[in-house]
């Protein structure tokens, strides 16, 4: 292991057990039966936790989407050609995006960042980040990413991390569930058919396609997939690894992550597995519609929030759930006590 | 059928097909793959189909909470004492009930409607819309209502119906799982185990009273459970009622309405029972942790947006998802379309 990405083994604080303590001491004060608000009563612990403190807030939230092409994609294995992904990085930066309009709404920060587009791209609003056009298309023997190249997209996730209430990133890249399925079948030792979906909506004959490719490519590959983070090196996207960097690097400073779909907990899984104390701070937003995904979190021993069948990327699923957390922590914050309500406590 | 229930059968207008076919039109144009936001999408294209515009907003959002005490209470269904109904009436005034926080963060006019408490209640802001103490105890041979109860029991409901955005209603009653899960069991023919859940938290004990309760009721009164407006005389609440009222005279004004938990699902079912042109106007917000509400959807044919093992009523689960409903709208209003990210639409 390169000194250079030593920081990854750092390990995160554990969340605060005695402010969670007291945030479920709290719940049972609220003028509800125990329990009732169900999953939000427990995300409201968990921010507790996260804050260390019993009436936590989400005020401060950061978005960054991590844009980058796939060597994988000259093998046509999705609907749309690689210059979307330049495209969508510009329009992330004159705000017409989904995830643009979701993050406006939940007064988010936002930035997007340039990993490499094999069209070349630049914006006043976009951070350059650049690292090459695009990663080598793995299902020709060779990896994804140079080690160097692997180092610095996890250093450009580390560096875009932040000190927040909560942390939220998005994926832009064509081609990239090609390589979170192919991550995903490494890591969980799954069948390539049942992790590979239609991405931005492939059809039958290209989605045949695909699963063939990934097959081919772990085969290849086989000897080498060996540690999470050759796995990242051979079958992932700079992106991916950027998003992988940053979970960790949120997680060490105590930054709760909200983790949107397929690729970004492709990315949470990658960072599970190289540093174990990180996961704690992941919570998981939605259940994409891509199919895989429900099986990937199943093996994660994680539950999504929301399930509305989305699979846009960009971050979009997660900026969605945030208004949900709000409102977990709005009712646990605002809600009469028993005692202020002036009812006595029944036993 | 009494004249003064006649208004229940004029049909509700149909959506606006056209408006909904100009909101598809634009969810092709903007800037991500078909299909790609999901049920997002679909809301969009709802609300479009509501508002009569291809363009809807979530504007006006109205909150109606119905109490009413249950005679059936008497048989101990409960894990609290029927006093805890005014309690809570007197809680929503004061503005610190659940249903409160969220309905202030999202801008909802607010009310809660008295229709009758064992223990009498007063407060500036209740609305004294009494018809009795209670119910009568179902079990104990006689109708829940006598007619003319059920009779302004549903009158209440379409005098506090409105013109809005989005209308809902939510419940406040100890005893009323007892009287929803009847409902279920008498409008779709099940099983009363399968339909009747643990309420507020009731122990194994109490949970095989309150099915022995209802299957007994059932059988007393099975003769004369021949309709959908005389299962709601029998086995029903007055806040159930008043809520099936207020969604049917919602649809007939055009207004959608967003339906909450187990109480304000039955109320749907006996709305959309009694006049199935008021359905196409019903959202179904949550999944509640009720034991039966799973069911109960599946006989509608319905799919709640969220799944938050809520189980508290009041309307919280259908106020929680206002948020989303919103976000919908705002990316079917706010994303740029191909042509104004000045992207060529690809085919």
């Amino acid at each position: 292991m390169s000194d250079e990405l030593s920081w990854l083994y750092n390990p995160a604080p554990a969340p605060d057990q005695s402010a969670r303590n007291a945030a479920i001491a709290r719940q049972k004060q609220l003028i509800k039966p125990e329990g009732a608000l169900g999953r939000l009563e427990t995300i409201a612990v968990d921010f507790a936790g996260f804050q260390g403190k019993g009436q936590p807030q989400l005020e401060r939230l950061s978005v960054r989407v991590f844009g980058a092409d796939h060597g994988i994609a000259a093998q046509g294995t999705s609907q749309f050609p690689q210059a979307v992904t330049s495209v969508m990085l510009n329009i992330f930066c004159e705000g017409g995006a989904a995830i643009n309009v979701l993050s406006r709404e939940q007064n988010a920060d936002f930035a997007a960042i340039n990993l490499g587009c094999v069209v070349p791209t630049e914006h006043p609003e976009l951070i350059d980040e650049v690292i090459a056009p695009s990663t080598a298309d793995f299902s020709q023997g060779k990896p994804a990413m140079t080690y160097g190249q692997l180092i610095s997209a996890f250093n450009v996730g580390r560096r875009h991390s932040t000190d927040s209430d909560c942390f939220i990133g998005g994926d832009m890249g064509i081609g990239n569930t090609t390589s979170a399925a192919a991550i995903f079948a490494a890591l969980f030792d799954l069948k390539v058919p049942e992790i590979t979906g239609r991405g931005t909506g492939i059809g039958d004959d290209v989605l045949a396609r695909k699963i063939a490719l990934i097959e081919s490519a772990l085969e290849q590959h086989s000897a080498a997939l060996d540690s999470p983070v050759s796995i990242l090196q051979i079958l992932g996207g700079f992106e991916i690894a950027a998003l992988a960097g940053a979970f960790i690097a949120c997680a060490q400073r105590g930054t709760p992550v909200l983790v949107d779909g397929f690729m970004a907990t492709a990315a949470a899984a990658v960072a599970g597995a190289i540093n174990p104390s990180v996961k704690p701070w992941f919570l998981f937003a939605h259940l994409s519609d891509e199919l895989g995904h429900k099986l990937a979190l199943e093996r994660m021993g994680v539950s999504p929030m929301l399930n509305f069948n989305m699979r846009l990327g960009e971050g979009t699923g997660a900026v969605l759930a945030i208004s949900i957390i709000r409102q977990a922590l709005n009712l646990h914050n605002k809600m009469f006590t028993f005692s202020e309500a002036g009812v006595p406590v029944e036993d």
